[in-house]
């Protein structure tokens, strides 16, 4: 079969996406109920697909954590599935009216909320992506423009296709659905290029994902970005609070960008607080500045590249700060604009840590870990974005849709 | 002087905008005020710098059109200042609280309207910009950067350096707006590419500009474009309606965004529109299709690139459509996405044509010009978006903000 131009699918993709516009919730939910159910009736067919992936990765000697993340079972096709139930069950989110008021000269001016059009997603690795993205495009009124990694690939396309036999199914245009197959560096550049076509374009993946869109991207996108995110233990905290919350944050899932990777303490506090915090966190391995080296035996010295990585693993770095300004510069000129906690009883420290400090989420005696679209209430989540355009934090329904003003008049002209 | 490098100068903006975000509305805008008197006061030293602009131009044998619009008189610089105090009337968006939830973890959540950080500005030609574009910034709480144009380069920085002054005389930090003297492209580009520093850049400018945009930056952008705005008189208008619509829409202001630069007419009422409407636009030349032709003696041909043209002048394309569904199509298909209106008395043409015309703002019986910031009500603008990402139409104060959440707990970690 010979490929589809990336420019030809990404105009199927806006043809459908101008149906979906009006589409009504009920039309979109018999769509995702109806995917839901097919991907369960062709399980074995998306389960021989995989294997296909599986089989490629491990002749290519992939390690065996991206193998396994990038498998197939039935139990996971059975979690795509309820995913797509769970979006059928949000509300929707187009037509809120955000605004409205009337001008001086009678004109109703009203802010609605409509789709975006065209969602450009482009992933790496896991295929259950293929349809949570989907789902929640389809919920939103937007077509899904997709494009997934190569190792995914047919996984990617047997996913792909039984969400599109489902909304053809229900009336709806399959184009609502577009997986671009073609999985080389070229396909992906010019997947970013579609200006006029792709209304945003959401990279997931990791920095050189990140890269490749600051340089090639010509349609505007959305960065979901890394976690570089501090726990704060201010001199007023309450330590036991601290440490149950720094524990939570670091280890209750370290690979995820909402875990915390560095500690940072007030040091009115430290003596008590770091032996207590080293021995919660006896599995993982801290680096200090000489303070906090000087109070817990063993910790190794954190270098000036320590205070920005994103370990995603059982490393947290610990620095020791004499006032709350150092501690909020030091987050700010670290942070990378995901989520910060502080952990305080003191009133006045907290207004100024959750004012001052510059990130998608400020948290006041709260994990990190809760900064995500499932535990703000969202429903589901395409991402978390840590630029400050658009969508700032968890991206739900709403954050797959953008507005326009509907001016009703009744024959004014500008004077 | 040597030339401070643009990075360095980002540093500065980044740092002051720091101060701004908390800054009080009583200090801002006193801030604004005093940069108005100050104007004021300094009003020789500015008309004299902007001499040396108006000669150079001279010299060069720009259009006097252009130097025109660089000029700056005594009346130029208090309409300045006014637009300052103007600014400072208005409400600060900063802080208004946009959501708030409690989950049910008894973890409160809400999202609150913050500054966007450093707002990066480039623009063309008319010094005033620099002014409008500082005051917008300030009230909202930005540090504002800005690169003007070579020609005016004597003009803005001397209103910037009054700026400057009036805010360092307040207690806010001069850093609060910083301009990038050097004009040459090569600062143009690294001034695109403050990744970190920049949090929003905004170019006010024509094609080649936003040409540049898309190739060079890798900071945040929101595109001013342009507007191929249409008015579609629909069968079942009231044709003097029509008439004083596209009249208006037209003529009104030619040159500018929100004009109108096409007309679309259902065939039912062709034949009595469109001689009112060729004798009513007796000054503009039009250019349609064959059957608008056939009934407007000595209307010029309009070819395929008419459809998606913005004159910005006294013409205007002219195209008869059999239904509603090919008046939305051409509309969707030519239209650049910033206002386009239908003339009708039907409210289902109107609900389908405010339903499914995709464009920041879609107005029924109503002039296209109204599509501004001052009209909108919003008190200023800087700038119409015609993306679909953070801001559509429009741009005032709330649209130089961003929002964070903040989530406020008493101990609570994820299970």
């Amino acid at each position: 079969m010979a490929v589809t131009p990336v420019p030809e699918l990404a105009r199927r993709a806006k043809a459908a996406s101008r149906v979906l516009a009006t589409a009504s919730t009920e039309q979109k939910d018999e769509a995702l109920l109806t995917a839901a159910e097919l991907l369960g009736e062709r399980v074995e067919e998306l389960v021989r697909a995989n294997a296909a992936d599986v089989a490629a990765a491990e002749d290519a000697g992939i390690a065996p954590g991206l193998v396994d993340r990038l498998r197939l079972t039935p139990d996971r096709v059975a979690a795509m599935a309820s995913g797509l139930r769970q979006v059928a069950a949000l509300a929707d989110p187009v037509g809120e009216v955000l605004d409205g008021w009337v001008r001086p000269n009678g004109l109703r001016i009203s802010r609605v909320r409509v789709p975006l059009g065209v969602v450009a997603i482009i992933y790496e690795s896991r295929p259950n992506v293929t349809s949570d993205a989907a789902g929640l495009c389809l919920k939103s009124g937007n077509a899904a423009f997709l494009r997934g990694s190569s190792t995914a690939v047919h996984s990617n396309v047997a996913i792909a296709s039984v969400l599109r036999a489902a909304v053809a199914k229900t009336g709806l245009p399959e184009d609502a659905v577009v997986l671009v197959e073609d999985t080389s560096r070229a396909a992906a550049t010019e997947f970013m290029q579609q200006r006029g076509l792709v209304d945003c374009l959401i990279p997931r993946g990791g920095p050189s994902l990140i890269a490749s869109i600051l340089e090639h991207a010509t349609v505007p996108y959305v960065i979901d970005g890394d976690g570089n995110c501090h726990v704060y233990v201010d001199a007023a905290a309450d330590l036991d609070v601290a440490e149950r919350i720094l524990v939570n944050a670091k280890t209750q899932r370290p690979s995820v960008c909402n875990a915390a990777e560095s500690l940072v303490v007030h040091a009115s506090v430290a003596a008590d607080f770091l032996p207590m915090a080293a021995a919660a966190l006896r599995d993982v391995e801290l680096v200090g500045d000489a303070r906090a080296r000087a109070l817990v035996p063993g910790m190794g010295e954190a270098t000036d590249t320590d205070w920005s990585t994103e370990y995603l693993d059982l490393k947290l770095s610990v620095k020791v700060v004499d006032t709350l300004d150092e501690a909020i510069d030091h987050v700010n000129a670290t942070s990378s604009g995901h989520s910060e906690a502080i952990v305080t009883t003191d009133v006045h420290a907290a207004d100024r840590f959750l004012g001052e400090v510059d990130a998608a989420a400020v948290l006041l005696n709260a994990s990190t870990r809760f900064v995500d679209g499932e535990e703000f209430g969202f429903g589901a989540e395409i991402g978390i974005s840590t630029q400050k355009l658009h969508a700032r934090g968890p991206m739900g329904l709403r954050q797959l849709t953008t507005a326009k003003y509907v001016v009703r008049g009744d024959g004014q002209v500008r004077g």
